[in-house]
């Protein structure tokens, strides 16, 4: 599968392209950053970012699209750019039917280097080595990208099962409610 | 003048139209609520947010967008859905050209009040006032996005001037930085 993981932020998108399946070597189709200037208002920044996602997934046709989950207790200052970011992010996926996972920080440090603990040094070398690369991508947000699409791919099969099988219940549910 | 005011949320979005102009009385257009089902994931809740915002703009062709200015400080559980639906709608607006301004829960109180401090009774008997409604539009969610719609008109051109301003200064900065 062709999976394209997204490190969402209104200064810098990460963008990553793997291509791969579990038990097989994975292999980096595309790699780089949305970058958006702060000199712009948020919502140019956002249509910046929404034009840029848009053109990755028109240009390499990922399978699914794996979204770093923002959490709220992250730096205060990016925090809210970075959560727009990523909602318009899912928004250009979701709209077109792609299928949308989202992994946290360290679901995706885990993965790929064992530890949900490990640096950012860790995460970058990691990724360089899994996708036999000559050197780690730069910025960090474009390894983290790499990162978040290598993870989902390793998990993101039973995962997805699992979210399904969860999401058809919540609507059985729903409905058997309705229907009393 | 005409203002969509949308008070963004993930559950609930507040969404009121007001027509008219500073020192003239303000009239009602229309006043609802966007819901998304928690049963649905993320991504299909924010399409049905997009799609929400689209048919409100189409159907009443706003001069201009006033959403919430969403503090990471909020309630922690709600406030990264209600940063990607912010995102989400401020995209459909800046995507058309719209011109979108945004107004901080204290500036809308007290705009409506004249207390940064007024309740969500203050501010939704204020807005039934000023719009001379028969009774304050529920939930709190539409009597807010009606509140920053007005808070937009009497407040938003001398704003959208001084913002217009510091745009046109940081890019000409910018440009100067570049030339350098």
């Amino acid at each position: 599968m062709r999976v394209l993981g997204i490190d969402p932020g209104l200064t810098r998108c990460g963008m990553g392209v793997v291509e791969g399946s579990v038990g097989r070597p994975l292999a980096l189709v595309d790699v780089g950053v949305l970058r958006t200037s702060s000199d712009l208002e948020v919502p140019q920044r956002l249509v910046t970012i929404e034009r840029g996602v848009e053109a990755w997934i028109e240009e390499h046709r990922p399978d699914a699209v794996a979204v770093e989950r923002v959490f709220a207790r992250s730096d205060v200052s990016t925090v809210m750019g970075t959560a727009q970011a990523a909602g318009v992010a899912m928004v250009v996926a979701a709209r077109i039917g792609l299928p949308i996972a989202m992994h946290t920080p360290s679901e995706v440090k885990a993965a790929v280097s064992g530890s949900g603990r490990a640096t950012k040094q860790q995460v970058g070398a990691m990724v360089t080595r899994i996708l036999r690369l000559d050197a780690t991508p730069k910025p960090a947000d474009a390894a983290d990208a790499l990162a978040l699409a290598i993870t989902h791919i390793w998990r993101g099969g039973a995962q997805a099962r699992i979210e399904q099988a969860a999401a058809r219940q919540r609507a059985a549910l729903a409905t058997a409610r309705r229907a009393r």
